[in-house]
Order: C-alpha cells, then structure tokens, then sequence
C-alpha cells in the first residue's frame, strides 16, 4: 500500500495533520459555532423555489463575477461600499486563501495574533506564505507590526477562540502602521456590540474586512464568505480566482438567504441573551470565563480538559478543545442546548 | 483612485490579466464547450427536491468528506475504485489547485504541452509552481519529460482545444517514466472513443486522472470537479484542502444529477453526430478542422480570425477566439444551434 511519505507531497506539508474538527453524531452539537435554529421557513422555501429556476440553467456556467449576489451582500453591509467593493467566495477559507495567494506566497510573511482562528496560519502554509504567531497584547500589536513588517496582518474582531473585540484603535493604528495588507475577520460580527472596522475601508486601500454568512445567518452548509476592500484590491483577487468559483446554486440560495436576513438575524438577539447567561451560571459555580461578543464562549481552567471534553461527549454534548492547555470553547446552542450543557458541565466536574 | 499597481501584489502576478471568455448575451453560445441542451425535467426536479432537503439542514456545516458523493463518483466511473480513490470539488479548477498546492509550489515545476487548457498554466503561476509549455508531440513525449523531470505532468485527452485524444501507449509511456506525479485532464472523456487513463491507475500511485460535471453532465452551473487516484494522493490533498469546501447544496445538486446520468448522457450520442457532421460540413466547405473526441471543434484558417470571429458575434454567434492564429473553437450546440453556425460562418466567410 502506498502511504502519503511515499509521494512527492511538498517538502513543507509533510507530517501535517488535516484541519478539522471531528465530525461526531451527537444530541448536541456545541463545536464549530453554527447557529443552532434552522433556517426560517419562509427562507428554506426562498432557497428552494430560487435553487430550482436557477436548476433549469445548470448547464450553462454561473455568472462568474457574482454581481448580483455582490450587490445584495454591498446592501446587506449597509456601509455605503459599491459592488466593486465587495467580493464573495465559498466560505470566508477560500477569501482567505484568494487573499494569500494575491499578497503572501514566497518569500513573502504574515502576521497573526494567537490564540486565534487556525486557518489564519493553516491557508498561510498551504500557499507558501511565511507564518509569524505572536501572543496578543493590545498595547504591544502596534509596536509588533513596525518591528516585523509583516505583509499581511490578520486581526481578528470578534477573535475566535477568545470571542474578545478588539478596540477599534487598535485597529486603526495597525492599518496606518502596517506595510502590507491587513485583513480584519470579523466572521462574528452580527454577535458583538462593538464597532465594525467598515467605516475605516474609505482611504485605507489596503484594508480587507471579511465576513462570512456560516455564523449568524445560519448558512454554514451553504458556503458562502465574502470581503469588503478597495475595487483595486478586488481586482487583484481576480487575478488568482478560480474562474466560475461560485456556483449557480451558491449565489442563488445565497441571495434569497440575504433576502431573509431579518428573520434570521433575530435568532441572534436570543443566542446573545443565551451567551450572556451561559456566562453568568458558569462563573457562578466559579469557572473562569473569558467575555465574548461572538457565539460562544471560551471557559476554563481545567486540570485535564480533555477529560472533561470526553465527559461532556458521554453525555451527548461536543464542545471544542481548542488546544488551549486549561480551556475548551463552547457555541451557544438553542436556549435547551445552553441548560443541556451546563446540566452535563455539572456532571461531569461536580462542579 | 487606487490602482492595482499601488497594492503590494505579489510580483509575479504583476501585469497579468484575469482569465475568462468574455461573457456576452447573444442567442447562440458555442464559446465555452458546454451541453447546449437544458438538464432533463426529471433531473430538475430532483436537484429541486434534493436541495430543498438540504436546506433545512443550512445552519450546519456540510460533510466535510462528501463520502456519498465521492461513492457516487465512483459508482459512475464503473472503474472498480473505491471511495477512498475518489476526491471531488468545486470544478476541476478546484480539483487542479489542490494538486499544485500539494505537488508543486515555489521551487518545483510543472510540464504541459500546448496548446491546451489554459488553467493549466494559470493555476500553476498562481501556486508559485514554475511552468514549461512544450509542443505536444506524440513522439517526442516520453524523451521530454524524461529530459526535464518536471515535479509534475498534465496531459489532456481529449485535449483542448483541439479535441484528439491521447494514444493511451503515450499516456503510460509518460506514467511510466516520470518522476512526479501526472494528471491526465479527461474533461470530455464522456464525448470521447478513445480509452480513458482509469485503468492504469492500478499500479501507478502518482497518476491522477481528472473529471468535471461541467460538460457532457449539463452541470457546468453547479461546478462539480472530481479525480480518481491512489488513496494516498487523495490524503495529500486533504492537507491542502479548504475544510467544507464543497456545499451541502453542490453535494445533494450533484448526487442528484448523477442519479439521473442515463438521460443525461443520452445528449452525448447527439453531440457527436453534431460534431461530425459540422466536422464534415466545415471540410466539405474547404476549411481546415482538427479531429475531435470532445464536443468542440478546432477550425481555420483564417488570416485574421478575429475579424471572423466578430463577424460570427454580429450574427449572434459566439464562438472562441483560444488565442491560436488562424484558428477559432465552436463548442456542439444543438443540432440548431450547429445549422445557425454553419449559415453564418458562411455568410462571414463567404465559403
């Protein structure tokens, strides 16, 4: 049998592991930050009458420059940004991977703030770019960015796994600073109550924010992430796109989702309450918790929280061991969802 | 106003232009080689039926490993390989990326004869993989990869755009002796007499053969790209791989199209009565035309084809100029769209 070693797998990938949380079938799914209620009814019927006109086309090539999904993403933003400001993708991965093959690959670095979302250095490696993780301190990022010159800095706003916004200001003196592109993730933003960094796009060309509908719109299965930057900056993307990346269907369940989007966005307004009192109860039976203003919530510390990872799966729930020592991550599910897991929390620590 | 050049784009993807066949609203598209004939209601309405499924289910991450539908790739292919052989993405763009990504990257170098299809090169400057464009010469194959030792070889067969098919003695001559891995592009393997790569794979862990939904499928719209190789190639590219990279709307569209592969496939045996009858149209008429396997043809010369070419868009006919002087591509169109073509070429031409 032929193994992996055995073939002429890029020097740097050999020995790495694949990206990817388990995929295990339990009761209650806390682990990737989905949004735990289904889609409207009124938006499953949108996408299906939507899907099935565009099914009779198929044979045909999709739009490849997505124009009208870009204007209802543009509209949705509500930041005043034209189409040509806007650009969609399969999941905010594959903008990510667009935005390091245009600025990173050889020779070239980026710049990360850890803990943070993996697939930051993940899709670095995967094109080539050097990869710089650095312990964040919002005092030190500044200094950080000038000493290293980086040539792309990702900040992250909510940050995954901590769910901690970062102050606007922080931002705003990295884009001055930074030699490079600075791509703000703001794949949380629905869930926090502090400032977008949109309003910095105007004058700033090599700022990128990117978003992704996988979190509070409850389209995770539909991949769809996109970005907001300068039309030039669009237009390097364009330069490394897969030509037709996004299907018919995409764009089309894509575009009635967003025509829903007040339906689904006052599921958030629950999962932030669920957030908040999740939060409480746990610090209330003496759990470190770190405040968030995305969908869930990182607590600790734990002695061995693999232990109670697999204890809480036991029991029906799948929380996220991030690979923090102490720390595991848990999405707020449904408001029984959040009572089930503190519930086998309890259980499991008697605590 | 920002320019593209203000932006630190990677230098050498400085000065390029994106790929892409203009796309342009005229009643008889014959520029991009897909099925002219619409999905079967009954194929329809299944994706229809399927997607709908799927959408309730949106708020969740897809299967990350599509394991049903890389089954059902299988099953088609009738090549007796099992899923772990079987990778599928969006398009075989996708499907092209994640084997440069894997096998090539800064420092290697990848090999293609020319003309062909032109992501081969795209794809591979987009990597950072180096790229050798070589005439294709059956005779000479062999001797050049030999010679050269490219990381990794793309073969196209039937290859575009001149639609011949490789004799399969060059196919395994060039497995045989290369050092990296080899791809061989089937892309219009369905239109073709000519045997496929498939039956090789046993034996020939480093070959790779590659597939799309896009053309004689009628599924170009819902981007489907697939390979069949060794089970540890697959595992390479699942270190590459954008984790959900295919949607559970693309996965639940695609394995209903393949459900109905019979009525689809049934346009294929017009195809390429179309094809040789416009190939023996066109030479009775005195032009040049190459013989094809796939559903398109290769035919001149012209002096300036892009006059030509024009002359077919004035009359409504959209043709591809694939940057070969004296030469112009037709993509079958139905038997209609192949009369309309015949008129007005030879309105254009007067010949």
């Amino acid at each position: 049998m032929t193994r992996i070693e055995d073939l002429p797998v890029r020097a740097d990938l050999r020995g790495l592991s694949p990206y990817g949380a388990p995929q295990i079938d339990v009761p209650i799914l806390l682990n990737t930050n989905e949004n735990p209620y289904p889609p409207p009814a009124e938006l499953v019927a949108d996408v299906a009458a939507s899907v099935t006109a565009a099914a009779a086309g198929l044979n045909r090539y999709p739009d490849r420059e997505a124009e009208e999904l870009r204007a209802a993403l543009a509209a949705y933003l509500d930041a005043g940004l034209a189409v040509a400001q806007v650009w969609a993708a399969n999941g905010s991965n594959e903008i990510l991977q667009q935005l390091l093959m245009a600025f990173g690959g050889a020779g070239r670095r980026a710049l990360g703030f850890v803990p943070s979302y993996s697939m930051h250095r993940l899709i670095a490696l995967a094109t080539g770019t050097g990869w710089t993780g650095v312990d964040f301190d919002a005092e030190r990022a500044l200094a950080i960015v000038e000493e290293q010159r980086p040539d792309i800095v990702f900040l992250c706003s909510p940050n995954n796994p901590t769910g901690s916004a970062l102050p606007r200001g922080v931002i705003e003196a990295v884009v001055e600073a930074a030699p490079g592109i600075v791509v703000v993730d703001e794949a949380y933003a629905e869930f926090s109550s502090a400032p977008s960094a949109l309003p910095l796009l105007a004058g700033h060309p090599r700022l990128v924010v990117t978003r992704t509908m996988s979190k509070a719109f409850a389209f995770a299965g539909g991949r769809l992430g996109y970005l907001a930057a300068d039309p030039a900056l669009v237009d390097a993307l364009r330069l490394v796109r897969l030509p037709y990346h996004l299907s018919a269907l995409t764009q089309a369940a894509a575009l009635a989702a967003l025509r829903h989007a007040d339906a689904t966005l006052a599921q958030v307004a629950q999962l932030r309450a669920d957030r908040d009192r999740v939060r409480d109860a746990l610090r209330g039976r003496g759990f470190e918790v770190v405040d968030s203003e995305a969908n869930f919530l990182l607590f600790g510390r734990f002695d061995d929280e693999r232990k109670t990872w697999q204890g809480l799966l036991d029991r029906g729930v799948l929380v996220r061991d991030v690979g923090l020592p102490g720390w595991l991550r848990v999405s707020v599910g449904t408001t029984q969802e959040c009572d089930a897991f503190l519930d086998a929390l309890g259980e499991v620590t008697g605590q």
